[in-house]
C-alpha cells in the first residue's frame, strides 16, 4: 500500500491519504496506529504531494554504499558513520531545492529511506523488521563545503529545503531488490542495486536502537549509491525508485 | 520571568506554568505567543519538574569556550562546530541519566542553553537578540566512546536521556555575566564565568539562520566550559547558574 501527504490547490486543505489508480483516498487517523477511509478521492491533477510524513526525526548514514564492481568490505564497521537532519530540512517531493546565500552548488544524494512505524528499543537484528512501517525516497542534499574541519556534517546536512521526501511511503516492497536512480537534467547520474548497501537495514535499526528509542515517524536514509554530485540554480535533479516512485526538484538560489 | 513545565504528583496532570515564591502559576497557551494565568498555583512539593520546554530541536556548539587564563582566539572559527540531538534525548531537570547497555561511564558538559522565542532565517547579529526568549541549562552528557573515527558526534550526543534540561526558562538575565557550575558528588568539576564563551550567542543564532530557518522551541546548547569529565553509575551530576537553578540527575547504568 501506498501512503502519501497532499495540499489540496484549491482549498488549501491537507491531508493523508492512500494512493491508487483512482487518485488520493483521504484517511483519518494515524496511518502507524488506527485509521479509516473518510470517503473522498482526489485526482492527482487536484493536488500538489506534500513530504509523505510529518517526520519524528531523520537520521542519516553516511558511506554505505559498495561501487559497482567492489566487493564488500569484510567487516561491517564498529561506529556506523551515523548524522541527523533537523526537520526544518524537510522539503516536498516536487518543491524547490534552495542554494543557501553565499553558496552556489549543493550536491545531490538519492537515497531509499526507512520509515519507522513502531517504537523500540534494544531492538534485536532479527526483529529490526517489525519496526518498519514501509520505504520511501529522500534526496540527503548536502553543503559538502561547510564541512567542519574536525569532520562533523551539521551544516552539511541540515539547510531548509536540504530534504526532499516522497513520494510515497511503499509498506509492500523488498528493499533489496530495488534500484535507485538519479537524473540530473535528465542526464543518469546514480544508477544502483539496493543490494550493494553495505550496513544492513536491519542492522542500522538494532545499533540505533542500543543508544535511543526509535519512534513512529523516525526516518532513515539509509545511504547514497556512487554517482552523486553537484548541482547548481536552474538544474533539476530527478531521485527514483520503481516501485516507489519519483521526486523532482528544482534547484534555485535563495535570495532572503 | 521564569517558566517551567511540571507532572503534578497525585493526579499525574502536565502544565507549563510560570514560578514565583508561592509555586507554579499554571498557564494556558503558548508561551512564545499568546497565554493566560489559568488560576491554580501548585506548591513545589506536589510536583516533578519536567524540562521547561517540547524543544522543535536541540542544536550545540563545540569547543565554544576559553579555560581560565587562555586569551581569546584572535578570529572566530569560519565554521564553528555544530551537531544536534535528537529530541529523543530530552531529560527532565531531576530525572536518571542512563548508560546505555555495553558502555560503563558518561561524560557531563553543563552548559547555558539558548531557548528562540521568534522565527527567522538570515538574521543579523544585531537583531538576534530579538530571536531569544530565555535561558536554561542543559548538560550536554555524551559518549565520547562512540565518536566516529571520521569525527562525527552523532552516537555520541544522541542516547535517551543525554540532554537533562531546566529546571526553569528565564527570560531576563544578561547571558554574559552568569557562572556555569558543576557539581559531581558535591565537588566541584566546572566552575567558569559566561563571558569566556568564544562564538558570542548572537553570533551563534545569526551563523545557523544563514542555513536554517529558527523557530519557536528550538534549545541552542552554547557550549561547555573547561572541567567537564567522566560519571559512572551510581554518581550524581548538577549543574547549576545562579538565577536559572540547578539540575541534578543520578547516573544509572541502563539494563533494558
Amino acid at each position: 500500500m501506498k501512503f502519501a501527504r497532499f495540499k489540496h490547490n484549491l482549498t488549501g486543505t491537507e491531508a493523508a491519504a492512500f494512493v491508487t489508480e483512482e487518485g488520493l483516498h483521504v484517511i483519518q487517523g494515524d496511518i502507524f496506529g488506527s485509521w479509516t477511509e473518510a470517503g473522498a478521492i482526489f485526482p492527482f491533477s487536484e493536488v500538489t504531494l506534500l513530504p509523505p510524513l510529518r517526520p519524528n526525526s531523520i537520521i542519516g548514514i553516511g558511506a554505505n554504499y559498495i561501487a559497482a564492481g567492489q566487493t564488500r568490505p569484510a567487516r561491517l564497521p564498529e561506529i556506523p558513520l551515523f548524522f541527523h537532519k533537523p526537520i526544518s530540512s524537510l522539503n516536498g517531493p516536487n518543491d524547490e531545492i534552495l542554494i543557501p546565500r553565499g553558496l552556489d552548488k549543493l550536491n545531490f544524494e538519492c537515497e531509499l529511506a526507512v520509515v519507522i512505524g513502531k517504537q523500540g528499543k534494544y531492538i534485536p537484528v532479527e526483529k529490526a523488521q517489525e519496526h518498519i512501517f514501509g520505504y520511501t525516497i529522500a534526496n540527503d542534499v548536502s553543503a559538502v563545503q561547510l564541512t567542519h574541519p574536525g569532520g562533523h556534517w551539521m551544516l552539511v546536512k541540515s539547510g531548509d529545503t536540504f530534504t526532499p521526501l516522497g513520494p510515497y511511503i511503499e509498506t509492500e516492497l523488498d528493499p533489496y531488490r530495488l534500484t535507485i536512480q538519479s537524473k540530473l537534467n535528465s542526464e543518469l547520474k546514480q544508477n544502483s542495486p539496493t543490494e550493494r548497501i553495505i550496513y544492513p537495514i536491519a542492522g542500522i535499526i538494532s545499533y540505533l536502537s542500543q543508544l535511543l528509542t526509535l519512534q513512529p515517524g523516525d526516518v532513515i536514509l539509509t545511504g547514497t549509491p556512487e554517482g552523486a554530485g553537484e548541482m547548481r540554480a536552474g538544474d533539476t535533479i530527478e531521485c527514483s525508485i520503481a516501485g516507489i516512485g519519483s521526486l523532482s526538484n528544482r534547484v534555485i538560489q535563495s535570495l532572503s
